[in-house]
C-alpha cells in the first residue's frame, strides 16, 4: 500500500543553470511526500517533535531517470518498506506531469529521544496509524 | 569602519536557470557576512544563541547591480549605519573577482530574549567588540 | 487589485535553527507568487523565457513582522505597484493561517532581452494581461 | 588515492529546526568537493559545460552518521572509485573539526552532450588529469 501526494511544483529557486531542478531538492520532496503523508494519518509530525521525538534521516539513497524543469508537476508514491521498529524505511517514485519516473529513493529515518540523543521505538499512535501499511 | 569578508566563491547549488546566482542567495551571503565579522571580533553567534538571545533580521534590502555566475569570487564590505541598541542596522557592498559591484543591501537585525520573546539589548560584549565601528 | 495565492505551506527544510522560517525564503515565496499570478492570466513565464525575454529581480525589500513556522499556511498578496513599462513593481503582504501579517515586501523586476543582455519593454500579451490590474 | 577539501562551514542557513545541518545539503558539500578537485586539477566545469558537456548526477548515496551544527568546520574527502568512461563514480567522506566521521556517501555523474542530449565518454582533458588516481 502507497500513499501517493498532491502535485508538487518545481519552483523557480529550484532551478540550476543546466534548466534541472537541481538533484538536491529530491530529498526535500521525499521528506515532503513523507511528512503529507503523516499529516493525512492525522500524524502531527511537528507535535511529535514538540513531545521529544526527532525523525533524522540515517541513509538517503536517489536514482535520477529523468529531469524535472522549472513549473513541472511531480507526484510522489511513498511506500513503507519495512515494519517500523526503531526506524522507518521509506521508498519513493516521482513522476512528472507527462507519467514519466523521474526519479526512485529510499530513505531511513531513526526515531530519537531528543533529550537524551538515544535512539527510541516508534510511537504506539504513529505505529497504530501505520499498521494498514506493512 | 568596515569588515571586508574573505572571497565566497558562488556554489553550483547556488545557481538558477537563468546561469545567476539565484536573488534569494544574497540575503544569505549578507548573513555569512556578518557573522564572519563577529568571529572575527571572537564574537561567538552560537554561543549568543546557546545564552538565549537571538538575533532574528527585522527587514532587508538588496539593490541588485549585475549578475553573479557560478565560481565567481564574492567579498562583502559590511558596515555598521548606527550605534547598536535594542537592534543592529548593518549595511553590504558585494564585489565580484573582477572589482564589479554586484549588488548592496541593508539589514536591520533585533536582540531578543529567546524565551520571553521580548526585544533586549545589544550584549554588553558585543557592543565593547563593535564599538569602534560606530 | 490584487491576486491572493493559494496557501502554501511552509517545509521542514525551510526552517533554520531558531525554528523559523529561514529569512531568505522569502523572496522565494514572493517569487512562487508573481509567477502563480501570470499563471492565472495564462502567461506562461516559462515560455517567455523560452522566447528570449527574462525577468531578473533590479531590487527587493522585505519587512518581516512574525516569524513562521514549519508547517504554516501562507496565503500572499501580490499587487502591481506601476503600470508596466520596462520593468514590473510588485508589493507582496504574507499572512499565516491564523490571518497574522507575516511580512510585506517589494520586488522590482526589469524585463531583458536575454541575446542581447539589454533592458526592453513588457512584453505585449503581459502588459494586456495586467491591463485590469493598474 | 584521495582528494581533501579546504574546510567549509556550516552556514546558519544550512540548519534546521533541529539545529542540524538539513540532510540534503550533504549533496551540495559533495558537489563542492568535487568542483573544487577538478579546480585543483585545473579543470573548469565551468568551461566544460561552455564546451557542451554537461555532468548531471545520475544517482547519490548518503549514510548519515553524526549530525552537524552551525559554525562547524567539514572536511571532505573524495575518491574516484572507477577508471572514468561514461560516467564518473565518486565516494565521499565527511569530517568535522573534531575529526568525526559525519557521514560517508556516492555519486555517479554521466557525461551529456548538451545539444544531443545523448551520453558521451569523459573529456580527454579530464581523463587524463584524473589519471594518477584511479
Amino acid at each position: 500500500m502507497t500513499y501517493i501526494t498532491k502535485p508538487i511544483r518545481v519552483r523557480y529557486s529550484d532551478t540550476d543553470q543546466m534548466g534541472y531542478m537541481h538533484h538536491s531538492n529530491y530529498l526535500r520532496f521525499f521528506e515532503i511526500a513523507r511528512l503529507e503523508w503523516m499529516a493525512s494519518l492525522e500524524i502531527s509530525y511537528k507535535q511529535m517533535e514538540k513531545n521529544g521525538i526527532w525523525l533524522p534521516v540515517v541513509s538517503a539513497e536517489v536514482y535520477y531517470k529523468t529531469p524535472s524543469y522549472f513549473d513541472d508537476e511531480l507526484t510522489i508514491k511513498v511506500k513503507l518498506e519495512e515494519r517500523p521498529m526503531a526506524s522507518l524505511h521509506f521508498s519513493y517514485e516521482i513522476h512528472n506531469q507527462h507519467q514519466k519516473l523521474v526519479c526512485t529513493g529510499l530513505t531511513k529515518l531513526a526515531f530519537l529521544d531528543a533529550k537524551l540523543q538515544r535512539p527510541v521505538r516508534c510511537p504506539k499512535n504513529l505505529f497504530e496509524a501505520l499498521k494498514p501499511y506493512f
